[in-house]
Parts: C-alpha cells; sequence; structure tokens
C-alpha cells in the first residue's frame, strides 16, 4: 500500500471569475497532502485532463445546465487515471478509471460516480476524445437532435476540434456529404485529407458564405455549430428546407464582455420550416455503451480516426486553455499530469 | 347575366418597394374595367380582404416562402367573396368564395385555386380569421410544432391579433395554462376577461420579464413568437427544459430599415435542451378541414370566440395597413370593399 503521508496533490482553483479571457491571476495553483479515501472511496491518480469549451461557462456566476465552480474551489474538468489507492470492492488499484475529477494530479472521489476504461479499446487519451464527452457529445447530437439521412449535406465548425470530428467523420459513415469550417490551411487540409469530409472552409481567409454556396449547392440539411457568430448567420443563410441546427456550443461569444450576438439570421428557420434545437451530452449517459461500442468498432475497423493535441504538464493548463479559445488546437486538447 | 362591360375594377398596385414602413406613394390605386372570366374561370366580387404582417414581407425583393409582389402588379392579398360570373360548373353564381384575391373590388380568376366557403359555419369575415388562415397558422403551429401536453404553459405574442387569439383560445381548450403579450390595458383586458387567457402582460408598460417571472412562475413550456425583438429575448431567458418556440412571424422587425435583431438569449436554447422551428402554414394545406371542423365546432359550442376589426373601404387599405404595424387592431384587421 502507497503511504499516502508522503504523497502531494497539485490542483488548480478558481481565485477569481474572469472578465473575458481568463487571466493568470484567475487561477491559484496548490500544493497540499492528499485526502485518504474513506469507505466506498477511491484515490485517484490522475494522468489526462480534458480542457472544453464549456470550461468557461463554469467559471462564470448564474445558471447554466451546470452549477459554477465557486471560488476557492478546485477547478472541474474530465479527467482519467488509475486508482492508487481503493476503498470499493469492484474498483481495485490499478483500474483505469475516468470521472469529473478536476484540475489535479490526484482526486479522492466515489467509487460509484467513475467510468470504468477499457484500454483493450483505446489509449487512455481516447478516453477523453472519440470515446469521451465529445464522442458522445457528437454521436448523439447528430443522430438525435440532427437526424442525419443518407445524402444529406451536413455542415460542421470548429471542425478539426474534438466534437467536430466525431460529428463530420460519423456523418460520412452514414453516407452525408461532409463539409466543414476551420481556421487555417493546415486544418483544413487535415479535415479533407485526414478525417475524409468533402471539403472544409477556412474561416481565417474571409467570410465564409462563397465556400458555402461553392461546397453546398443545394443547401445545408443539417448544421452542427459549435460556434456561433458570424458563421451562424452564413449558415443561416443557406439553409435547405426542413434543415436542423444542432446547437452545442458558441466559442465564440463564451470570452465576450459584450452581450451575446444574437444569430440575425434567424428569421431564416421560418422561411424554410427549418428547426434549432440544443444538445447537452449529460441527457444521454444511459445510451453511452452504445456510443462507445459503435465509435470504438469503427476505429478498431480503421474508418474512423482520433487525434489527440496533448499537452505535457500540469502546470500548463492556464496557458493552454487560452489556446482552446484561440482556436489553437488540433484535435481534442488535453494536459498530461507529468 | 351581369353587364360585364359596366363594372369597374379598382385596384391596389405597388409602385415602389417601401423602405420602412409603407408611404401613400408606394402605392397607385387604379380604376379599370374588370376582365371577363375565360372557361374554368369565375369573376368573384370581393367583400372583405385579409390585412396580414407577411404583406410586408411580400413588398421587398429577395427569396422567401413566397414569391415578391412585382412592381406595378396587384397587392397580393387573401379574400373573400362571391361569385358574380362563373364559367366552372362546380362554382354557380352567388357561390361563398376565398383565395388569393388581392387588394382590388373585383378579380378573375381560376376557380381550382378558390376555396368554398360554408356560411353556415361563420360569416364571411370569420373565414378570414378563425376559419382562414390565422386560424390555420395558429391551430397547426401550436399543435404540430409546439405539441402542446396539458398543465404546461403557452406564452402567445400579438394576443390580441389575429393568430394570437387562435394560438391561446386553443391551448385553453388543451388544458394549458395561456399567458399572453400585448399591447395597452384594453386589449390585456379583452384577452383575458374576453377570450379567457389566464394572463396577460402590457408590453407597452415597460419591460415585460417581470411579468414573465409572475406569471410563468415554473417556467414556459411553449412560447408562440408573432413579434420577435426583445420580447423573444425575454420570453428565451425564462424557458423551462425542453421547452418549444414557435417561430411564426416577427412583426417588430418587418419595417426595420436596420440589421434584425437576432436573439441574443439564444444559447438558452442550448441550456435548456429547447427548440425554436418554423412554421408556414401552406405546409398545412391538406389538413385544412381537420381545424376548420375542430374550430368551427368549438365556435358553435361557445367555446371560441372570433373577433375582427373591419374597416369600412378600400380606399382606406394603405392606411389601414399601418394601423397593424403600429399595433393598433384589435382581433382581425380587414377591409371591407364597399
Amino acid at each position: 500500500m502507497t503511504d499516502l503521508t508522503r504523497l502531494v496533490n497539485r490542483r488548480y482553483t478558481l481565485a477569481a471569475r474572469p472578465v473575458g479571457l481568463p487571466k493568470a491571476s484567475d487561477w491559484n495553483f496548490e500544493h497540499l497532502p492528499v485526502t485518504p479515501p474513506e469507505a466506498g472511496e477511491l484515490l485517484v491518480r490522475i494522468r489526462y485532463i480534458s480542457l472544453d469549451p464549456a470550461m468557461r461557462g463554469w467559471m462564470n456566476e448564474g445558471r447554466s445546465y451546470i452549477r459554477p465552480v465557486a471560488i476557492g474551489e478546485t477547478m472541474r474538468a474530465y479527467a482519467v487515471g488509475e486508482v492508487l489507492e481503493s476503498r470499493h470492492p469492484e474498483f481495485p488499484v490499478g483500474s483505469d478509471v475516468g470521472g469529473v475529477f478536476g484540475v489535479q494530479s490526484h482526486a479522492t472521489v466515489e467509487a460509484l460516480k467513475c467510468d470504468r476504461l477499457d484500454l483493450s479499446l483505446a489509449a487512455m487519451p481516447v478516453w477523453l476524445n472519440a470515446l469521451g464527452m465529445p464522442g458522445m457529445t457528437g454521436y448523439f447530437g447528430l443522430l438525435e437532435v440532427g437526424k442525419p439521412v443518407a445524402g444529406e449535406t451536413v455542415v460542421v465548425s470548429a471542425a478539426a476540434g474534438a466534437v467536430g470530428q466525431v460529428v463530420g467523420q460519423v456523418a460520412k459513415i452514414l453516407g452525408c456529404r461532409v463539409v466543414g469550417i476551420a481556421g487555417g490551411a493546415e486544418k483544413c487540409d487535415y479535415v479533407v485529407n485526414g478525417l475524409g469530409f468533402d471539403a472544409c472552409i477556412d474561416y481565417k481567409r474571409g467570410p465564409i458564405f462563397p465556400g458555402l454556396a461553392k461546397h453546398c449547392p443545394d443547401g445545408i440539411d443539417i448544421y452542427f455549430d459549435n460556434v456561433g457568430g458570424d458563421i451562424l448567420d452564413a449558415v443561416l443563410a443557406r439553409l435547405r428546407m426542413r434543415a436542423r441546427i444542432v446547437l452545442c456550443g458558441a466559442i465564440s461569444q463564451y470570452n465576450n464582455t459584450m452581450p451575446i450576438q444574437g444569430p440575425k439570421n434567424y428569421l431564416s428557420l421560418l422561411v424554410n420550416r427549418a428547426r434549432m434545437e440544443g444538445i447537452v451530452v449529460f441527457d444521454w449517459a444511459d445510451r453511452y455503451p452504445e456510443a462507445i461500442a459503435a465509435i470504438g468498432g469503427w476505429i478498431r475497423e480503421g474508418r474512423y480516426h482520433s487525434r489527440e493535441d496533448i499537452v505535457p504538464g500540469l502546470e500548463a493548463f492556464p496557458d493552454t486553455l487560452l489556446k482552446l479559445f484561440r482556436g489553437e488546437n488540433f484535435g481534442k486538447l488535453i494536459v498530461e499530469v507529468v
């Protein structure tokens, strides 16, 4: 048994509520002894921490789909690691687990709130990506809200990001025509040549409307929106009749100090009898095994590629989070605790 | 047989595309001989003309759910009247008919594009209201897009208007709690005491949010939007989980010379897994008989009230249309051709 008294937990807590982009002084980095697990609990050594756009919302006061992180509290994050000490018979030491462990090196958590990871299906970082929240979000958002039909045209923003990769690849597997939107030639090249999308529009080169007109000549049946802002407006102007917009995020707006930019072309929903609907992944928790089996199967068959952008060192967390909001990550952004 | 050569048709044609509110110089008023009907056609003496918010959109260039009215063309309008001359055996002289007859005193039209009116069910103006487009719009928008469940809270804007009256009354009949939004104490009083809504919020008295908080303590399940703008934003901020917004119109925005005001609270759709979806009444044409039977039955049973605001004189058309955009009509706005 590990001598727990010698273990130090390193963690980031929220020091202040950010205005705009989070800055260094919004965080405290703390060293403190690990908390020994009580009956039913596990001590987890965290290996990989997921960095998600939603984190920015958790740092704000006020109601969202989940309560805000309190000042002084460990920053919330989904993470994966191994059990170092167990007080639950079904999770022996050495088990691979995932959960809302926070931005820290060690977590003491209720065993029954942990997910088991089957590393024979995919390596640990993939469980934060294709087989984790982004995979579940893309899969259920596309299938259950978007309701794709083979032959339809699907557009996805942040196409090189964690959720975008899932949506586009699953839509291709289902027989749709898929057009990505991403920032920069390198990402667009990867989206088309690495992930197999039919086309990708580089939003950093100027307005995307000409690209949408070219690559979606018959209009857009499904738009999976991760970004909001001007891109959402451009897509609204090219909807097809009975189109579906899956509202998953609005990363262009999360660090606003001004009011949110509402979609001024929203009346296209009326003209086209179209629908815009929100997806929150937690609603589909009881069906995660179905999505894991499907995506895991496609990975095994070589039909699906999971790409992670892994940054080493817990101490890199504050800067790495900014990478996400600057659109600099390439694939699922992860901090590796070393 | 009428001596057609003596009949003069009076009509309004579009002289110019309006900027902002339509003004007198955007119309031409013309007198010209009626066109005798050819085989399969009818000559209709128009009695009542429907004035609708959608007319403003038809006056603009550019794609909508229906083509724009051309410069020099008779202004498009739905209307009702009697057959004065018939070249179709199934529509004898004296038949009561409805159709897209235009803003004029006489129309020469294809018989098979006309609807037959059963005046034993309700008087002619009601066929432009509860048993006409507003009735069909409210009925199918509420039932098929809103999908109300007894006990749910339904909010409807422009509650004293043509579509608002339908939505609120049908929702009450289906067992929902119904809150209207209307302009002025007199309209609000009518909505509650004349139409039986549970409450009505007067948007002219100030921001509506406190009224929504008071009258929708558990949030809003269905919002039937006829107005857009700030009212849509206030409602978005009070949605319940899995709420439905039926997007039917945005009269607050139709005369804008500035860009449309997008709903800046649209991310409430994400947080609440809610849905915003457009309704265009023409999609439901093959089910109009079902709605006419239902609403006609409720009228006969005294459970449903159809209120029209009838302005006499075809020449009153340009000014009367402005009443609509100033929110001055009280019930379905109709011009009577005298």
